[in-house]
């Protein structure tokens, strides 16, 4: 029995909370903060046979957006009423909007907040092809700019990645490269970004822009990647280079290419892959 | 008779629709572009007695965005449909959300955009004692990041200017000037920013940050206002300093406080307030 939690608003999409009544499901009012100012956060988790992958991580986060944001954390019980309830898929994908909720005159956010909570199951692949041959992957024009009071959350205001994104149609590009206007690669516009150098694995630092994505956490709390800056300059000479996040897992980038379309460097696929071989056995991939 | 134009869905939540079906009023669905991630524009718009004020501004800075962004723009009728009507009060404010609708793999755009274009009027009252008797400011923390690819455009990205505008809840203050990660003035939260110098009428330059407003847009399209940098150090010494937009109007700023709330700034009413004179007659307000 799922109860709606005091103080928030709790949505859900799914037949995960069965016949809870909970307003109009899925819909959110013309005055939400969310979709006003994209006033909120979201996360966006792997469910493996109805349970979350990475789950303290992706709460953790969470809670480090809320506190920036200055949004009450959703209480355990609002939060786990999301994932709870009967699987559709083996692998499905749940991803959660928290907003700081409705009103407030202009940008001052109300006397009392009630955030909504909205969350969304949908079955999931991966595409096993791209861990196995790798992805070509090409430089973003977009450059990330500096904010590091939004730096690393995963909040709603995401126009430089869909920009990002819009940069190339090309199917055969699994992803693109975003630096910073200070010309240092930050991440991929839906990926974090790993490389090897000299043996040891490494992935930006995101205290000035960028998403820290919870499988990137995971691999730094067990000391198997270090943060160190990575100018665009020296992308070429790195040993191997890798996008990844805790849905999609880890795809070895085989081709780097410019944002004229030319081709700036290729990397063969690692024998035994190390960020995959480290990865994936915390995501449950095989 | 309003009609739903082909290829977008079109929402208003006022009495202004009359009994055209537009769908569910006022709400938009959890997979809506502008809720997930920002994606897309607004517009604040004077009604007076049901006519929007500087209409053609703001259809030219929707236009802008419309282009930065990639979103089809609005037929003329669709736009025109959400302030025709009957008014419910002299002055009425007009918001409108224009976001790149529902749909796509994260990031990335689906193959057809069906853009949602909401609307909500509410009735005004501009708050006169301040254009008499002037307010008070301070300076916000947070600098504004630069990102000159959605600079001056009225995107859904708007958490800069939310936390900005957390910063402070003592309603005698009236607005936060921000200024940019170089240290120049760029706007108030919700207000551009004005100043007089040496008998000339100036507003900072926004191809890096900050949203240009429709009063300012026709301000500098008179030739009354220059664009010119004002580096914060040299904002005390401005003779006069103003925070205006096209719903308020012009407020004079009598005080001047730093971020840790010491005056640093007094300055006196100006007698025949040169930026009112020029820009209340463009909104219509005495």
């Amino acid at each position: 029995m799922v109860s709606r939690p005091v103080g928030f608003e709790q949505q859900a999409s799914s037949g995960a909370l069965g016949s809870v009544d909970l307003g109009p499901a899925d819909l959110v009012p013309f005055d939400d903060r969310g979709l006003a100012y994209g006033d909120g956060l979201f996360e966006t988790v792997l469910l493996r046979a109805g349970a979350p992958v990475l789950w303290e991580h992706h709460r953790a986060r969470l809670a480090l957006g809320c506190d920036r944001l200055g949004i009450p954390f959703p209480c355990q019980d609002a939060l786990d009423a999301t994932w709870q309830g009967d699987p559709t898929a083996e692998l499905e994908v749940l991803k959660l909007i928290l907003t700081r909720g409705s009103g407030g005159r202009g940008y001052a956010e109300p006397e009392s907040i009630t955030p909504r909570l909205l969350s969304r199951r949908t079955p999931f692949q991966p595409v096993v092809k791209r861990w196995q041959e790798g992805v070509r992957v090409r430089l973003c024009n977009l450059r990330l700019g500096h904010q590091p009071y939004l730096a690393g959350i995963k909040h709603l205001n995401r126009l430089e990645n869909v920009l990002a994104r819009r940069e190339w149609r090309d199917a055969s590009i699994a992803e693109g490269l975003l630096a910073d206007s200070a010309g240092r690669v930050v991440e991929a516009t839906s990926m974090n970004v790993f490389w090897q150098q000299a043996g040891a694995l490494f992935t930006p630092p995101l205290d000035q822009c960028g998403v820290a994505g919870t499988l990137r956490a995971a691999l730094i709390d067990q000391g198997a990647v270090t943060q160190a800056a990575l100018p665009l300059g020296e992308l070429s000479a790195v040993d191997q280079l890798w996008v990844a996040n805790s849905v999609q897992g880890v795809w070895p980038v085989t081709t780097l290419f410019s944002t004229n379309g030319s081709r700036l460097q290729r990397w063969p696929l690692p024998a035994s892959d190390p960020l995959q071989c480290l990865a994936h056995p915390l995501l449950g991939f095989a």
